[in-house]
Order: structure tokens, then sequence, then C-alpha cells
């Protein structure tokens, strides 16, 4: 499929745009060229789509459920006894209804980590969005033979989809794995190549426990079996130190930051300066949608703006560019992906937004509008990899993902 | 004009709603009546519209201009710079922007203070929103007549508007106004029986300032003069210690509360949960764009929460239910309007919103989908004392007013 957008706006200039085979093939200022759709981008400016970089999709069945209430009980009492009543079909449904979500606020790829990872997969598949998938292992004796069965289970799957479609290694953390677990876990990622996402000192009482278990802070204690590279995302790193930020840095680590997760749960906060001036590179993530309760990546581009300032004191922090910059460019980065900016031979992933929307009004400054004042509305088509998922904010087959996960939510709360 | 909406869901349940002379009038199991419009509420929950307390609305000619800068060069060298080539029509076009993201966002009232008064109350009184418009006094030195000229110049316009659009006072603050202008305000807030917004303790600046030159705090050196009442709002009051809190909460004080400006301007922490424990009624503001960057009540609902749970470490701070309250019949209150709630007898300031949206699925839990899940997009209707403001997403003129905004700020840039 080829797609050729004439006269839309990319930053200060007016030009054509011929995208094929899922990439930007040229960029000029006039292109005459016969493509399968051809778009009028008068109205537009196009951008790099974004990436959500940790999120649990199917927990959009349990939006709004149990808010507001104290952690443990939040856990023990609501998430997981109804976690344990899921099936394929009910985390199949979930799924549909937080990609609906995801490609509605200009979503292209997410970073999944859940259980019955098949029915996400097969949400992702069909509804045409990027995912890397990671099947939770919960592993805390190191006997349960979890990471074994990543290899010859889900894993085994994976030719069954597109290539946009992927496994990677979703150790929990380091409170719910054993060392052994962990061990296995980044050896066998390394075997096969493939990329590790894991939860790490979300909150003070992990840190405090770990240094309890092993003497040692929770990133420490990961450096200590070797588990830190490029092809790991440390995903909340919340309560790190000076030295575990130089331990990130020094590996090549990439933090996924999810801003509305750790306001709303309280874990702490996030150092995003610290971070940025130890060299650490950063992206965004909604987390699940139980815990912020959207999956917007727009909407997480803000609060990261606006708390990363407020801790500070300093209002240069967290600047529009470089926000925008973890929503997009760095998320493809850890996602090994050719994508995230508008140019030639690059992925084509990315939104053309309603140049004269109101939240996008005055026009100067798109970057700064998009982080501090667009809403989702002002987001007209989507495309992921060369194929349209949105246009005039319409989704294939929404309504009837609507309804049917609203009614597998009735069926998991009757369980 | 009459309104009948049929089998609409308020709450947990489905009722027809008949609105008349600006009223609810009847809310019944089935009403038969003729009325002037018939809407089908089948897909549609109804819900109390929203209330910004705290905005300077023409500033959206401003937005996303001078963003990421120190505080002192944003307000020297950009802000207050261009403010002085501002003229009524600017207002005028910058205010209609202003509106539109209001009614955009569920908005039927909002609080302002800014330059030009009459080109905001012109745009408000065209645009169907309830507006409290405050002239901004600032005198320094007490001498320059700006309390008496608000009387004799404004206030003597307030006849040419309709009941919806009113004039208050509006001193800008204890460190731009004298205390005898101060005390000059009150005094004509009181034999005019007209309400009074103040911005207060914004900054940790202006409480040490007030301390060095009055040996008081703020509210204690505006207590000294019984400036305080429940005509008078205090906007931010970021910096308040508890003796502060007392004094405000004895004297039936409202706060408005605006979380994005004082985390993106890098104010200080609102201290949200030691506020209400206080028994202070809070409501919520946007601040102007340029230090947001847009005018949604319904993301500053989020914010508040998010904000609020992560200072007190307590998630359950700021629960959904009390922040849709400060969003709305709190900020009613402050009104002295007969608003807030869907019950007859009262205004009919109400949304009508998607039952059947993505973020509001699954649908249980209407008021935290509200606060924590909610895009503008599921915002369907809006109606502001009986009046039709939005309907399926669309606002009389909307392009014409973005049009012209946009040419205003031309304009305003090149002068």
């Amino acid at each position: 499929m080829s797609i050729l957008i004439k006269h839309v706006q990319l930053f200060d200039r007016t030009t054509d745009i011929y995208i094929e085979k899922g990439r930007f093939r040229r960029i000029a200022g006039k292109i005459d060229i016969v493509a399968d759709t051809v778009i009028d981008g008068r109205p537009f400016a196009i951008l790099p789509a974004f990436y959500n970089m940790h999120t649990h999709a199917a927990m959009s069945l349990m939006r709004a459920y149990a808010d507001d209430i104290e952690l443990f009980s939040w856990l023990n009492d609501h998430i997981w006894p109804l976690e344990k009543n899921l099936s394929e079909e009910d985390v199949y449904h979930g799924s549909r209804l937080a990609i609906l979500e995801m490609i509605k606020s200009g979503t292209v790829y997410f970073n999944d980590m859940y259980w019955y990872p098949l029915g996400t997969a097969r949400a992702a598949e069909e509804m045409g969005i990027r995912a890397d998938i990671a099947p939770v292992i919960i592993d805390p004796d190191g006997t349960s033979g979890e990471v074994e069965k990543c290899n010859t289970g889900v894993f085994s799957h994976e030719k069954e989809f597109s290539p946009r479609v992927r496994f990677v290694l979703g150790p929990h953390s380091i409170y719910t794995d054993s060392g052994n677990a962990l061990k296995s876990c980044i050896e066998l990622a390394r075997d096969l190549g493939k990329r590790v996402q894991i939860h790490i000192s979300e909150t003070a009482s992990e840190v405090e426990n770990c240094i309890k278990k092993h003497g040692m802070r929770p990133v420490e204690y990961l450096d200590s079996m070797d588990f830190w590279g490029p092809d790991v995302l440390a995903v909340h790193a919340v309560h790190i130190n000076d030295r575990e930020r130089g331990i990130l840095r020094d590996n090549d680590v990439i933090i996924a930051h999810c801003p509305a997760s750790n306001m709303k749960l309280c874990s702490g906060n996030f150092q995003y300066a610290e971070a940025v001036n130890a060299g650490i590179l950063l992206t965004l993530g909604t987390d699940g949608a139980s815990s912020n309760n959207n999956l917007s990546i727009l909407e997480e581009m803000k609060l990261a703006a606006l708390w990363a300032k407020s801790l500070s004191g300093d209002p240069t922090t967290a600047p529009a560019e470089e926000v925008f910059g973890m929503a997009t460019r760095n998320g493809a980065k850890w996602a090994q992906l050719d994508a995230g900016e508008i140019r030639e031979g690059m992925l084509a992933d990315c939104l053309l937004v309603r140049r004269h929307h109101h939240t996008l009004t005055p026009s100067d400054h798109i970057l700064s509008n998009m982080v501090y004042s667009a809403d989702n509305e002002c987001i007209d088509t989507v495309i992921c990899g060369g194929n349209i998922l949105m246009r005039d904010r319409k989704v294939k087959d929404e309504d009837e993902i609507i309804r049917e996960s609203e009614k597998a939510c009735r069926r998991l709360l009757k369980k």
C-alpha cells in the first residue's frame, strides 16, 4: 500500500510526503506519483506518532475498579482476586479496548506485560498497532520453570504474527522473582536476542527490603548479575540514587517513566532532572488503566513536564521538545525500530494533526502545543508502518470493540 | 426555550428531564410535554457542567508563547511587553478562543481577571457562557484611583449585559496593591455587594517579602484589614500555614486551586490534604493559557487528584467524587449560583456525555471515569442555563473564532 500526502505542514515548511512499503520514501516540495491513497494534507501538520513504553493493556477492563483506596487493599482485595478469574478471551477484549484508546490518542506502539499474552498479541495483530509483549514472569522460588515456559510456550507462537507483534521477556520485579529466575531471564534473553522489561525501584519499600535481603539497592543487585544493558527497559525507577543512575547510564539502560501511575499510587517522586542530567535516556509509559486511568501518551507528556518542573523548582526542566522526544524517538530506540522521526527511509509511524484546532491555536509552537495544550481530538489520522489506523478520528470496529469489552467486564465481575 | 431530554442516565437510573426558563423544572421517569427541543438521551449520561474559578481568558492568544523559561524572564521579557500592546479587540478575540476551549471541555462558567474586561464580557455575552469578570487592579501606591475607576468605569456597563455576565473586583495581589488600595477594594465590594478575587501566597517570595514589609504572612496581613469573607476567592494559596488555613476557614473563604499553573511555573506545592482537613472549600481554576497551556477543567481535575495524592503519600486523598465537586458545585457556591447539581429547581448547567465512549468504558464508575480517564471528546452536549452551547461537539462559529484569534495573535506579535 502507498500513501501520498500533499501539502502537509512539516514543522516550518509545507511539503509532499510519499509513503510506500511501510516507510517514508520521499519528502519533497512537490511529488507527482500515483499512490493507492492520496490525502489532502493542507488542514494538517505531520508529527511522529507516540510510543507507549509500559502498560498492561488488558487492565483497561478494570478501569475505575477500586480507585482511591490504599495500595495494599487495592492489590490484595481487588485487582489480584479479579485477575485470578481472567481468561485469554477477557485479555483479548481488554486489549482491544486499550489499543482503541491508544490509537485514538496517537499511539502506534505499546510495550506490554500481562497474563495471557497471546490474547493481547491477537488484538494487536488485528488492529494494526505495533507491540512488544511480555508474558509476566513471577517465580519467587526460581523453581517454577516460568522462564523456560516462555521459551517453549508463548515465544514459539511468534512466527504466527507479523513482525509488528513481538514477544519480549518480562520478569515482574526483584521482589517477585528469585535471583535464579532473574539470571535465567537475562540469559535466555541474550541467547535469543530478545529484549527485557522489569519493574524496578517503584516504591521505597522495595528498596528497603532489597537492602535487608541482599545488602544492596535494587539497581546494584541486578548489576551484580550483569542484568543491565541497552536491551533492558527499567520501568518506573522512582527510588534510585546517584550511584544507581551511574550504573544505568554506563549500561545504556533506558527508563520507562510513568508519571500518572507514580502519582496516583503514591509510589514516590521520579527524579526527572537528575536522570536527564546523569545522561539516561527517558521514555514514557502510561502503566495500566487501573492506575492511570487512561492510556494517553499525550496526557502523559504534560504530566511528565509539569511534575518534573514542579519537583526541580526550575521551569526550564523538561522542555516541550525534550518531552516530545521521550514520547516518540526515545521509545523507538529501545524498541530497535527505525522510527520516531519524519525522515526519508524511516518507518512511516506518524500523526496528522488538525492545524486549526482550538487547542493548537495560535499555531506557532506546535511541539509546545502538543505537550501542554492538545487534546486527543486534534489528532485526525494515525499511520503505523504505512497503514492508516485512524482517519477523521474513526477507527475500524470501534463501537463493536467498546460493546464487547463492556460485556467482558460484566462477565469478569460476575465470575 | 425549553428542552426535554428523554431516557438519559442520571447516575444509577434512567430518567426524563425537562428544562424550562433556564432551570431543571422536572426530573421524572416519564415526562410527556411539548418542548422546543427534544433530545434522545439514550446515548448519554447527564452530569453537572464545570466551573473554572480562575483564568485570564484572553491569554489564550499567548498560548505557548515563551514556554519553558525562567519565571522572571517569562514575565519581564515576554508576557508583560506583549500585554502592553493589547487592545480591547485583541482581548475580545482571545476571550472568544478561550470560551470556545472552555465550552469544548464542558465548562459553563469562568472567573476572569484581565485587562479590557469589556472585551471579555462581550465575548462571554455572545457565546452564552457565564462569567464573573474582574478588571485587574494594580495600584502599588494607592494613588491611582483604579478602584474608583472600576466603579465609575467598567461596573457602569454591567446593565448592558445579561445577568449571566457580571463584574467583580480583582485586586491583583498584596505585592502589586498598596494597603489602601486593598482596603478601598474590599470597602467598595461590600458597598456594592460584589465579590472579590485576589492572587494570594502564590510563591514563597511573596510570603517572605510580606513578612519583611508587614511583619505578617499574606493571609494574616489581609485579615488585619478584615478583607476575608465568603465573598472573597483566594486564588492559588500555595504557601499558607495552619494558622492561615484557620483564618480562611473561619471566614468561609473559598480557594481557587490551579494545579497546572502551580506546577508549570514552579510556584510551590499546594497542600490539598491540609486545606481539605482544615475544612476549607476548594474549587478549581486553569489560570491563563500561557501558564497551563489549555483551559480544560477535565484535565485540571485529574492533575489536582494525582498531585494531591502524590504530595500526601496517601492514595485515598482527593477521591474522584470530592474532586468532581470542586469542579462543579463548589465553584457555583462561590459564584452564588443555584447550580452545580442536577436537581429540580436548580439552574440547568449540565453536560451530556457519551456513555459508550472508550474513555468511559467500562461504565460503572462515571465520576472516576470523568476525573481520571475522560477526554474532551466524550462530552457531546453542553447546556448553560437552559441554552445549548454545544451539541454533537459543534459550537457556533468555531472556525471563524479560531481564524480571527489566529489573526489577532499575528497582529499582536507584530505590534
